[in-house]
């Protein structure tokens, strides 16, 4: 069975003794209630590492006061199952008294990349998501880190984040997994019902809409946004948070496509946000 | 000669034959200018490491627009003779251009220990601080970094950073180095004249009365702080930004010494801030 621990000494003492014998490590941080998408991410690092470590933490930091930190879905007996299944090492699965002691007060945050997309509703999601991978990757000290493009603006501001505060670990972005009818992989999709589930294709629907149009030759942002939105809205029970075109790397708003964009959007279906993009490279 | 690089990636490579080899590594971040202060921490460096790197650079992100970036003083045949005394085996001279991309936006901070003291005059001093501290943690990867006490609230802010974000490096504290009248060593020293360095002597009259005090029982921070403004206001050419007497590990003001404190100053003596400071442990 694959060795879950709680503490950081643990953690620290079992990659010491890795690399100490000269393998290669690989992480792939996850909030738990694993999905073939996360499997994805495992599988990759195992292809391409000795060891993998699977961190498994709901972190309370990247949550704002009216989000679904209390209710976010964990089962970690099927997730230390599925982790087993694809070959991880070991599961790092702190308390969250282990990650922030009680006077703890540093952060890792960044001007840019923030601003726009999930930031403009998520204001202090960034800052939480920098500051719980900085201290995984100081305490795993991984050769490779690896994350879904699922979250394309989590791997935006994580690569800038190594790039600019150089840290030595290589960052590995890995495609959306999606159900059998194009829902994106997401451990939120199980807060929908049978109905909400069915009204959650239109993200889907507007993610091929959106990447026809600009496959047929559509330079103009505006349009391609105003045709998705006409494509969520008839869908009654979707609410848009956002829909956007942004520069893939700088994620600033563009107006005409004349450089790989990045097209990403945030829909609620009742209660729940879920998110979807895809990128288009000319 | 010691060996002076300007690029992260040659620190890299020195550092990995080290570590391959087996050789621990210390590290001291500097600003160059180099003086005793420097010196007793290279010292220490070396006494406890196999290999030391000592890096020079003015750090433009931890200073405020109306700051002395541009006068701070620069002396790289000096200091590098002086590191050659000491045994340090690499200097690490970056340009700004080499720590600082043209889109570099992330950065580390903290909510709490960075208000008082200097934070207040110098309000984004520590983010800059705890940012250039963090990469070149990630460059060298040292065993053990050194940093003077002359700098308490920077020390206390280091610590602090090094524990949440779990960064794998012994953080070594080492004492105020000071001139044979008193004076703390500093490289901001060299802007005072003579008559301007004769009045900087109040620093070091300041600090003694207000340590006699509390040796002599005083428990009343008001009234050593009182005492001390008294003989600084003595002197006509010192302006006070701040003294203060604060908790020693969480840097928040105390009314009364029943913990260990630390009492830290600014002082302007014509445009030189001067900083100085003790700990008072019962």
């Amino acid at each position: 069975m694959v060795q879950i621990v709680k503490t950081i000494q643990q953690v620290r003492e079992t990659v010491k003794a890795w690399k100490k014998a000269g393998l290669q490590v690989g992480l792939v941080p996850t909030m738990g209630y694993l999905h073939e998408g996360h499997q994805s991410l495992m599988a990759q690092a195992k292809a391409e590492n000795d060891r993998v470590v699977t961190s498994i933490f709901v972190n309370p930091m990247q949550f704002g006061p009216t989000e679904d930190l209390a209710s976010y879905p964990r089962d970690l007996d099927k997730d230390s199952l599925l982790c087993q299944q694809v070959g991880v090492d070991l599961i790092f699965h702190p308390e969250a008294e282990e990650m922030y002691s009680a006077n703890f007060c540093s952060f890792v945050d960044m001007t840019g990349l923030t601003e726009e997309l999930c930031g403009r509703s998520r204001p202090i999601h960034f800052r939480g998501v920098c500051t719980v991978v900085s201290k995984l990757f100081n305490i795993v000290q991984p050769d490779r880190a690896y994350f879904g493009q699922k979250d394309a603006q989590q791997l935006a501001v994580i690569r800038q984040m190594v790039n600019d505060l150089n840290i030595n670990v290589q960052v590995v972005g890995c495609p959306i997994i999606r159900e059998h009818d194009g829902l994106a992989k997401s451990s939120r999709n199980s807060y929908l019902d049978a109905e909400q589930r069915q009204a959650a294709l239109c993200l889907y629907r507007a993610i091929q809409l959106g990447r026809k149009l600009m496959q047929q030759g559509e330079k103009q942002c505006a349009v391609i946004i105003s045709q998705m939105e006409n494509c969520i809205l008839q869908e009654p029970m979707a609410k848009i948070d956002y829909i956007s075109i942004v520069d893939a790397s700088k994620l600033t708003p563009v107006e005409r496509i004349d450089a790989p964009v990045l097209c990403a959007m945030a829909i609620y279906i009742g209660k729940t946000r879920l998110i979807d993009n895809f990128v288009f490279d000319l």
